[in-house]
């Protein structure tokens, strides 16, 4: 007995008719600064057909390469829109990245295409002529500073303007690529994960759930997280396709810009960092911003502390909850909503989780020789997914190993899993100290160090020790600058970790290197280290 | 470029999974007619795995169908879950269809296993008897009166204990045969619809979408609908995947049983019919149903008036939606959720169409020629249907030219989109009248006339006219079986309808003739008249 249902390709331009046709009241709002300009999703798609339209004209066809270097903007969503539905593959670029990365970035991933913002451009014009695979770029904004660009080159409007929208889209394979975003590669050199028609789909289906993001086109949603960073979350795409009202802040990030855009918008949904969150939070302690309108806020990309969950629930009444995701995962993985039987503390405790994985992701975790480890809750062992839009690999073959030999992508992350399906990352697998055979995880021992009276940040890294293989070194900055009392600091971590994870290596900087994606960049700093750059003390003995 | 993303198949399997391992604390209660009997999601999975380690050492294998015979029960529900996860095709039978009907079915679907309520099979044995491919019977609840059963049986209970939970499910491809339901067949012999373990995938995680069920992990399920009918709306699969909480009634479908279950397990959704909804509407005027529990009710299977949609939302509080979809369809299709920026009277008159589709489905609208007909909500065309869990046929190739030459399904039905994409389903193509050249839709006339007073059901057919080709037919019930005045009833109609809509043709009848699945048989009715058993008059003439 075979099924008797259709082959119906998942794909792109599913996404973009739906909404284009569904929802062709729901609105798109860009904020300049000052104001908000809203489009229709009817608006939208139009002019995201005829950004087709001319991107056809102009030679692209299926499988090229359209990268964008952009803020989020209108022609940053039109570009969501219209490459993968027309065949092409869209190629997030990174605007943080160093200028030789993001060239490198480009020329492995082929790039032929190239939608920018022009302020971001200029600084970028001798990467961008040696590119030998680039064929042309559209600009967007400010043109001044493009004088020595070799490449041809048009304004966006105008290129946009010379075509009537595209009518049709061609048939797609769903599992050829649709889009590109390259991790940020704190160790080796970047590596792109390549979602296809299928995966974007699916994860926007996904997202849609009530038990994940339960987008709907009652929403406003805010879109703080980057597009260029693991697809913003996947939300141009799923906020799409259930019809939500979208807020662009173009570069407006700080936490003025962003209470203007509350003010002006009323959403009810982000997703978004800690730190942007903690800005808003003393924003308000200030001159309090009217948070009302919000159903949930999801933040991720770094732990989410349990102090910042009962903060955001105390002050604003909204419930904070964690994700915990990576380009590689779509980005949707886990969520740390709370089961509908418990109390509000463990409520609380529990969205201070990673989460549970979402409806489609499996989640274990295994020992170093892939053996089972208990799901109790303490157990730490290697976290490995998944799923239909989890990653196997990597653009040209890179990252050889990620997969293990039965088919699970391995994070890289340690953690734990309870009973009930919640994951915890303690930590990056390369950052886990390892002391006399004992694992400490260095970021949690971070978020305790970095909690310290006088203490503003902090990293943990280990360091070489005659006896116990590796030791802790504390690397810590303060609001003064003027170098703390570490014997003191020692001393003030006693009960709060174990005996074990107290450092007694401690080093005080000026600043902390961070990477592109605003996390602290370990590899920097163990550099500094092994050069002796950074120069620290021992200030006692384990033992 | 190549996307890097895993060949995860979508499964059966995957839902199971998820439920059991993330949601293991939710439940299924089982009413009985007095009381609630609760099982964990936990156990519920163990026993579906003792279930499919019996079922396969009884010979289950890759693509064997088990059938099923049942009401909305535990048995049922395990069934569900481990059918399709081993690798077999569930098959839900019809218990409401003539014995020999159940036979062809069977027959035509090769079952070689069934898993049926004795006191349902009891009235089956010589068709069962008679079924070659038939190799074994698991029966629940009451075995008396299977004495004269030729087949080897086995009581549920004593089948599923002597194994173990099953540990490791096959690989299965996600285009392979899942489950069978076979059309009720208004026309002709029943078609079997085959769902594959991606449709049944797919179908689910569209189904919690916010702008769809909206199913999650605080929901309780009040599972109305039957298993055997379009898998219940798909709910033992989108529910499970959501870890709702799950209410099987049984047999118990009366307004009394209703009421009791509502008041035991506080049910935050079903999905019903307007029958079953009237039924509680009538029971509650009488003694009132706390419905404070519901958030949404969804109602489908036949049209659901501006009325009742009224009726619940004064007397209840709950939005009532309305859902078109069909056994070929999964059968999530369109929903009536009115959009966000719309009043009440609005909203109202909105849940009372079709319904938009939901993200992944397609609706178009054509002419007898396949040409496009305007989505202005007033041109009734064809509907036809697209989607990755929508059917493209059936079983042995049944229904040939059921999909258009360019992959849409054709419904038989027809109706009218509007430019917000709202369908509404006027009629079944065959069931429209055509009067002189114009279409007139009997289902609507039918409610119109049904809404006249001292009219208890109507039925409108057409009936061949010397003059107009055809002219309506017009068939009632009265509430003492007294035949009404026919010529007071036309002018009723006067001003409700298009004038060449009012019937002359009249006839009064003590019951109309009901399909399996409790609609209006108009096939039977068509034949009454044909052969003269339904007499009519003439109660005037059209001009």
């Amino acid at each position: 007995m075979d099924a008797t249902m259709m082959h119906e390709p998942l794909g792109t331009a599913t996404i973009f008719a739906h909404g284009e046709h569904i929802h062709a009241a729901s609105r798109i709002g860009l904020f300049d600064g000052e104001q908000v300009t809203w489009r229709s999703y009817a608006e939208t798609a139009e002019r995201a057909r005829r950004l087709a339209a001319a991107l056809r004209a102009a030679g692209v066809g299926t499988n090229t390469r359209v990268a964008t270097l952009s803020w989020n903007d209108f022609a940053h969503f039109e570009a969501y829109l219209a490459v993968p539905a027309m065949g092409g593959v869209l190629h997030t670029l990174n605007l943080r990245l160093h200028p030789d990365q993001l060239r490198y970035i480009m020329a492995d991933a082929e790039d032929a295409f190239l939608i920018a913002d022009g302020s971001l451009l200029a600084g970028l014009v001798p990467q961008i002529n040696s590119l030998e695979t680039l064929a042309q770029i559209i600009v967007t904004g400010d043109t001044e500073g493009l004088s020595g660009l070799a490449k041809p080159w048009a304004a966006y409007e105008a290129f946009i303007a010379d075509h009537g929208p595209i009518a049709d889209f061609p048939d797609v394979d769903e599992t050829a690529a649709a889009a590109t975003c390259y991790t940020s590669g704190t160790t080796g050199d970047p590596k792109g994960v390549v979602y296809s028609h299928r995966t974007i789909f699916l994860h926007s289906l996904a997202s849609m759930a009530a038990n994940a993001f339960a987008l709907s086109d009652r929403d406003t949603i805010l879109l703080l997280p980057p597009m260029f960073h693991a697809n913003a979350w996947g939300l141009p795409y799923s906020g799409w396709l259930a019809g939500a009202d979208f807020v662009l802040p173009g570069p407006h990030l700080q936490p003025q810009s962003i209470r203007q855009m509350i003010r002006a918008t009323a959403p009810t949904f982000t997703a978004t960092v800690p730190t942007i969150l903690n800005d808003l939070l003393r924003a308000d302690a200030a001159d309090p911003v009217d948070m009302t309108s919000f159903r949930v806020i999801v933040a991720g990309g770094s732990a989410v502390s349990e102090g910042l969950i009962a903060d955001v629930e105390r002050r604003w009444a909204i419930p904070l909850i964690q994700g915990w995701g990576m380009t590689e995962t779509s980005p949707l993985c886990v969520l740390s909503h709370p089961p509908a039987d418990v109390a509000p503390e463990e409520a609380r405790h529990l969205r201070a989780k990673s989460g549970r994985p979402v409806a489609g992701v499996r989640v274990r975790l295994v020992d170093d020789q892939g053996k089972p480890v208990a799901e109790d809750g303490k157990s730490v062992g290697r976290l490995q997914l998944r799923g239909a839009w989890i990653a196997r690999g990597y653009h040209r073959g890179a990252g050889a190993g990620v997969l293990t030999d039965d088919g699970w992508l391995d994070t890289g992350d340690a953690g734990t899993i309870d009973a009930r399906g919640y994951v915890q990352v303690t930590d990056r697998l390369k950052d886990l100290i390892k002391s006399g055979g004992e694992w400490i995880p260095s970021a949690e021992l971070e978020n305790h160090v970095a909690s310290l009276p006088g203490v503003d940040l902090a990293a943990v890294i280990g360091v070489a020790d005659p006896r116990w293989e590796e030791r802790p070194l504390a690397i810590v900055t303060t609001p003064h600058g003027i170098p703390p009392d570490f014997a003191r600091l020692r001393s003030a971590l006693q009960g709060q970790v174990a005996r074990f994870w107290i450092p007694e290596y401690w080093a005080h900087a000026d600043t902390l290197p961070l990477t592109s994606v605003g996390k602290i960049d370990k590899q920097a700093l163990r550099a500094a280290v092994a050069t002796g750059k950074t120069a620290f003390e021992r200030i006692d003995e384990f033992s």
